[in-house]
Order: structure tokens, then sequence, then C-alpha cells
């Protein structure tokens, strides 16, 4: 399996990287950079996944068999048991749940909405609720002038007599400029987070968000909103972006544009849920920890399968590979299904609040936090949050994933779920997959996030990715 | 447009570059590397591209309106004509044609094959006829026991009385763990290009091959097959990898498998086409060349989408948005659509027979040519057939594509059409655009090569990439 080619490039890596030693919180030297044998590994590591890899048949059954699963529901607690039986089909020592107590919302069976000119001719919007909007009162159609803006504080400089009773649009597209889409993405995403907030102060009665997409189609994609406890609670929605840039277009011309909108969503109690937990225990250092995780939960249309099946799946099969490569982890790996990613985090900021709290009983350390839930497209590389010295150690690795196209290695955003490991008083390294984001948005939170929209190789080669810088932080990072 | 990190991106490119001063044959030096507007310029290119871009509608106008477009079809002529028309309408000085005298092979309308095992149990697989292949005898349906073998050389050794009379099936799939999959497409292709020369010469009646994909699925891809003058020609067509599989494991317990397939695919006499060609005077260096092209035909089936439509809309874009931001080519920069790139890429040949001997008269210096013929996706970087000077020159320009995710300068395969200018005496830099590659042969060559699969933004971060690297050669690239 080796060729020539992994030997001059793993070469070419220790005259490049330099050599970090760091000494952990065990005495033991860590960090040296990395060895000849490690790109024998790697190679071995993609082979194995490009060969026998299981994680796209993981995410048909993930995606086919359960579906969409937004934390609360019956589907969320299918998506639990079946990570936990896999994981422990793949030979995880330990696997647990970690309680989370998570929100629970349901779409109905309503949504829908049209527009009636001034000229009295109509047509139908493509609508879905955004997720935790309340229904239409009495689950009943509402009817207003429609005012179209592009950002919340448009909304300020308006006199209120001219936003009151209506129905706010926020019609700003992401910027298709931005080369990393996940930028565009954040620059728009305050419309739907928290549009009906700024509407409700206004004095509207309802809330249209334009989807946030790059892709001009007739998908409305949710997502989460919140309201502020200060405001009077108004219904919100998504249309699609050729709704959206239809309804911009013609309030230029007509603006007594009435839009009708109507919802039946709901708001239930919160549910005990969790995060589904297997632990690989480390043969030297059992308590130092390495987390590699995504989140199980998903948004309840399409089937969740970029967002994010597929950081479930890459997941579950880092474990799977290293087993098959007969890897032996130094650290405890733990692999975690993280709950509620999606609307609220709370599976990822308890899951940091037992972390803080075995740390102040020196029961573990967090070495590092892996997270993949950005789709599963071709990888291009890893975001680090983490100090420049870590960041530093990892860049060094370079040369070893030159010849497997992961060429960006780069500080940024590593990952909601395990965002808050940032505030341990030990920090660890958090690291989030990178994969190409150019397609990402099409199909993010829309009812097409199915299976058939993830590609085999992409995925496989995203697992592989993963579990080579799994490895390599296991033997090198040293403990904070 | 332009932010500081832009600056801050060409600052460290000047010092990493170090500085390549050469004088080129008109005097002038050129060469140095890139100053701080080369990144202005190449953010106004993408800006352009991602804001008004219309590579994705002129694609769309390509396979919707004509479709495919093998040379010597009705279709290729529609598509000559179209191409020149934009490239007129674009803005190039000068538009026209070179001639090619090309094949011309019709798929016919009947390609149809089956199996029956030894139990009398039947079906049916999905074939497609390559290119090139006869017809079977009479245009009737031709039946034998199968032989599976995996190498063309696998024949050699068996004696000929167990291959006489039969047909072969190549079964070998193309090599999972090559992250390059057009390492894996050339590592299988022989088994289409010459499976039928190697089968007559075992005295087979009939090949089949086994479909050029990763992917397991139900489709066929066709693409180009030849003879050798010193065998019997024989029907060939492609099977899918469903169907190659079911065959191959099948065959193990029943030897006595029996294929039928039928096939009336017919050669035609050769046709005029030609290479569409504009052009955009130097206004520096008229007479020194920049050639970049993709090719207009296509095989006969799907709509030639990624193969190569994107690559002729990659070319025709660089034209409008270096004309769109008001760049002045200091070099003559050629737009080539060229012709029979798929089977027998005589459009390429005569381009590079007309510059020899353009060159032998002094009449034109060819100082660069890229291709864009590796599909509509994601760019990663190019691939560069060129001395190590001229390859280190592009790849001091690699912090210039860092924030566009372009990270992969490398020697490599170029293009097919652009091939033959390697043997120039004076040797131009030749340089493919290489795009993220594990989706293509899921399209490659079969009915799924259209439209709907092409990704508008990746399509257009294609085209910007090379529009400025286009500009960078133009500025810096001596001529040989």
């Amino acid at each position: 399996m080796i060729n020539r080619n992994d030997i001059k490039a793993v070469t070419k890596s220790i005259v490049l990287g330099g050599c970090f030693v760091f000494i952990n919180g065990f005495g033991t030297i860590l960090g040296q950079t990395s060895t000849p044998s490690d790109s024998a590994v790697i190679r071995s590591i993609y082979d194995e996944v490009l060969t026998n890899g299981e994680a796209y048949e993981n995410l048909r059954v993930l995606t086919k068999t359960i579906g969409h699963r937004l934390s609360g529901s019956p589907e969320a607690d299918q998506a639990m048991e079946w990570g936990a039986e896999l994981l422990r089909n793949y030979g995880a020592d330990h696997v647990y749940v970690m309680p989370v107590v998570v929100p629970s919302w349901t779409r109905g069976d309503i949504a829908n909405a049209s527009v009636e000119m001034s000229s009295g001719e109509k047509f139908d919007l493509h609508i879905t609720a955004l997720g935790g909007s309340i229904e239409t009162p009495d689950n009943a159609p509402i009817s207003a002038e429609i005012i179209v803006v592009k950002h919340l504080s448009d909304l300020d400089t308006m006199p209120k007599r001219k936003t009151k009773g209506k129905i706010v649009l926020f019609n700003r597209a992401m910027d298709p400029v931005l080369i990393n889409t996940g930028s565009a993405y954040g620059g728009a995403n305050d419309q739907r987070g928290q549009g009906a907030i700024y509407a409700s102060k206004a004095g509207a009665i309802g809330a249209l968000v334009r989807s946030l997409t790059h892709s001009l189609d007739t998908l409305p994609h949710t997502g989460a909103m919140y309201y502020s406890e200060d405001v009077t609670q108004i219904p919100a929605a998504a249309i699609s972006t050729v709704d959206a840039r239809k309804l911009a277009k013609l309030y230029k011309t007509d603006p007594g544009l009435q839009v009708t909108f109507q919802m039946n969503c709901e708001a239930l109690p919160d549910v005990e849920q969790g995060n589904v937990i297997g632990e690989w225990t480390g043969s030297e250092f059992p308590n130092e920890i390495i987390t590699v995780g995504g989140h199980l939960d998903s948004w309840d249309i399409g089937e969740g399968a970029h967002d994010d099946g597929a950081g479930i799946v890459h997941t579950i099969e880092v474990l799977r590979t290293l087993k098959a490569i007969g890897y032996k982890p130094r650290r405890t790996i733990r692999f975690v299904l993280f709950i509620n990613e999606e609307n609220g985090n709370r599976g990822g900021i308890k899951y940091a609040e037992i972390a803080a709290s075995e740390l102040a009983k020196d029961e573990h350390v967090y070495v590092a936090a892996m997270e993949s839930d950005a789709g599963g497209f071709s990888p291009r590389g890893f975001s680090m949050d983490a100090t420049d010295t870590l960041v530093d150690i990892v860049k060094s690795w370079k040369p070893l994933f030159e010849q497997y196209n992961i060429h960006r290695f780069k500080k940024g955003w590593s990952g909601v779920d395990i965002g808050p490991l940032k505030q341990l008083e030990r920090r660890p390294l958090l690291i989030g997959l990178v994969p190409d984001g150019q397609r990402y948005f099409d199909f993010h939170h829309s009812t097409s996030d199915v299976f058939e929209n993830v590609h085999k190789r992409e995925l496989e080669l995203g697992a592989a990715t993963m579990a080579s810088m799994i490895m390599l932080i296991d033997k090198y990072i040293p403990a904070p």
C-alpha cells in the first residue's frame, strides 16, 4: 500500500515541520512532529475508508429509515438508539447517553402564503415556518400590507405608523462574492434569528425572511428563530428566494401589496433526550479526552443528510476505521453524537459544563475536540480555534495531507457543538472539518437535504481526513 | 471591493515569490512577480463573475437548445455557430473557423443486451455502444458464451480455444483508493480504448467493457474505442458497473453464461467542421499568443454539460470577464473552441500543426495555452506541463489565490486539445484547470452529463480562476 511518494512526502514534512516538544500533564514528551510511519498509517486510513467504508450505507439507514429528527421528536429518540447501537457494534468500550433536556416544537400540517396585488392578481408563495415560531393567531390566516427591508436596522429608521400592523419581509441576499459560503450565511442570518424581534418592536404582525441560500429557486429553508422577552411574539416564516425577489420587485411599484399567511406550528413541553457517547479508552492516558462529533438532531424537513447526518456518520466512521487498521489510541477518544445543535445547542452546552466540572476535579483533561458540521462534501482542510502554538503544530502536518488534496489549515470557526469547550480553564484544541462549501446552502435546512444529494466518495474522503487528523492529535497534541 | 487582507496577501506574495526576470523575444522585461494591483484585479475578476456571470446561462443554452454534439453531427455545426456568435457578442476582435476534417459516426437506434444463465434464467443489461464501434453483423443480435477478464493481457495467457467465438467482458474497476479520479480513469481506460483489439486477436466476436465510473449504478458510459489495422473489427459496447459486477459474480459459478447483444451504430464519411477561434489582439505584443480553450464536441448521449460544455463556457467567460473589468491584454489572447477531442483530437492536432508553421515563419510565438476539460466543479488549482522555470513562476503566484481556496499548483497533465503544442520548438506553458474530480466520472460520457448536474457557483469559480491566471500569464510569463 505504501509507495515511494509517501516516504518522500513525509521526509519533506519532517524537514519543513521543525520540531515541537512539549511536556504534557503526565510528564510525557508529546508534540514532536510526525514520523514516516504516520504517512503510512494515513495511507492505510484512506485506503480502508475508500475500499471498505460504511459511512455512506450508515447515512442511508439514518436518512431513509429514520429521516429528519428534530430535538424532542420521536425520530430523535430513534436516532439516539441507532447511534448507540452502531457505536457498540464498532467496538466502543463504553456507550452511554448524557441526558440533556431539549426544547420541543412541532411544525404542524398547515403552512401557506399568498400575495395579492393592488390589481387583484394573486399568487402563492413557497413558505415554511421558522423553527420556534408561534402559530398564526387561532391557526387562522393573517393578512396585511407588506414592508420589504434589507437590514434589521432599516426598521429603526422607519416611522412606526408605516410598519404597525404590517408584515415585514427581510430580503437581504447572501453575498455572492464571498468565497466562504459560511461567511455569506453568517452575514445574512440575523434576519432569520432576530427578524421577528425587530418586526414585532416595529409593531408588525408577522415576519417573512428570504431563505438563506445562494440558489435562486422555489425551496423555502427553515432554521432557528428567537423571541426576546420584551416583545410580543409574532409568527415568522421563510419564503423561497424566487418569491422574495419577486415580492421585492413588485413592492417597488405596488406598495399596496397584501400578504396572507397561515401556520399551525406549536411549542411543546421540553423533553429529556441526550448526547450519545461512545468511548474508546486510551492505552496510555485514559483520562486525557479527545472528542470527535457531529449533531444527531436535524431540522424537521428533508432528511438532515448533509446537516448533520454527514457529521454523524463521519464521526462513527472514524471509530470504525481506526479500529479496522489496528490503531491503539494513547488517549481516550470520545465519539459524541450531540443533541439539539439546531435550536438551542443544549447538548454542546451540557457537554462543556460536565467537562468543566470534571476538569475542576482533575478527573479528565480535554485535549482536543473535532466537529464535522459543514456537510459531506469533498474535504478541503481544517479550521482551528486554538492557541497559536497548537495551530502551528497542526499546520506542521500539512505535507502529510498534500497528496489527499487537503490544503486548508487556518485559524477560525470550529463548530457549534464543541464551541462551549472554548471556555474551559485548560483550553483544548478545537478543530472543525472544512468541506467544500459551494453546494451546502442549496440543501441546508430544506426538503432537498436528502441522502441522494450526498456523494459517496466525497463523504468518505471527509471521514478519512478526520480519522487521520484524530490519529495525529492523539499522538502529538500536548494536553493543555 | 479591495480590503486590507488583499493587500496583505500580495505583500506576502512578493516576499515569498522571489523575483523572476526574463528578457522576452522583443527585448522587454517580463516575468517579474505580481504587484499589489494584481490582487485587486483578481478580486475584481471574482466579483464580476460571481455577480454578473453568464457562464451558467450560456451553458443552459448550449445544453438545452443544442444538446449533445458529437464531431460530424449537425449539432456540432450548430454549436460552432453558437460559439462564434457568443465570441463576437463578447467583443472578440476577430472570430473565425480553423477548418478541421473530423470523423463521423452514428449510434443508431438499437442497442440492447441480455444474459442467459445455464438455468435458463434471463435478464437485460444496460448497454451503450462504444464510440467508433461497428454494428453487430447485419444489425442482428450476436450471442456467445462470456469470458470475464480484468486486464487486456489476461487474454494473452488464455488458450485461444477458450476465447474463440466468445464475447469478452473487461471488468477492471477504477481504483477507489486513488484520490485523483483522473488517475483511476487512466488506469482503467485501456479496456475501453483497446478492448476490442485484444478480444479480436483472441478470436472473440464481441467486447463488453465495464463502464468507467466509480459509481455503482445502472448507467452505461460510452467513450472512444479503436481498432488496429491487423485485426478483424468486432462490435464493442459498455455495460453499467452494476451489470458488470453481477456478470462477473455469476461467471464464477456459471461458466456457461450466454450473452446476446445487438447494435446498429455506423461509421459515416468524414466531415469538415473546425475549431472556432475568437482573438483579442494584444496591445503590446500582438504576435505573442496565449491560447485558452475547451472542446466543443461531446459524446452523443447526455448533453456534454461537464464534458466539456463547462470548459467552453469557462473559456468564453474569461473573455467576457476580462473585457468587463476593463483589462487590456499585452499579448493576443485566443479563445479556442476545439473540435473532435472525444474521438480523434483532430482539432488539437491541427491547431498545433498551424502553430508550428507560424512559428517557423516567425509569424507568431505561442506563450501559453490553458485548457478546461475536467468539469465544472469547484476549482482546486492548476496542473502544468512546462519547464521548471515556468512552473516556478506560476507557483510564486500561489498566495494570490489562497483566499479563493485555490491551492494546487503542480506539474502534470494539462489537456488533450492543447497537448500537441508540447511539440513546438519554442515550447509554451501548458496549463490545465483542476476542478475537484470526485463527482466527474459519475456523469462522464453518460446520459447524466446534463446541465442539472452542474452547479452555478462551482462553474463560476472555475471561470474566475482561469481569468485570473490568464491575466497573470499575460503580464508575466516570458515568451519561449
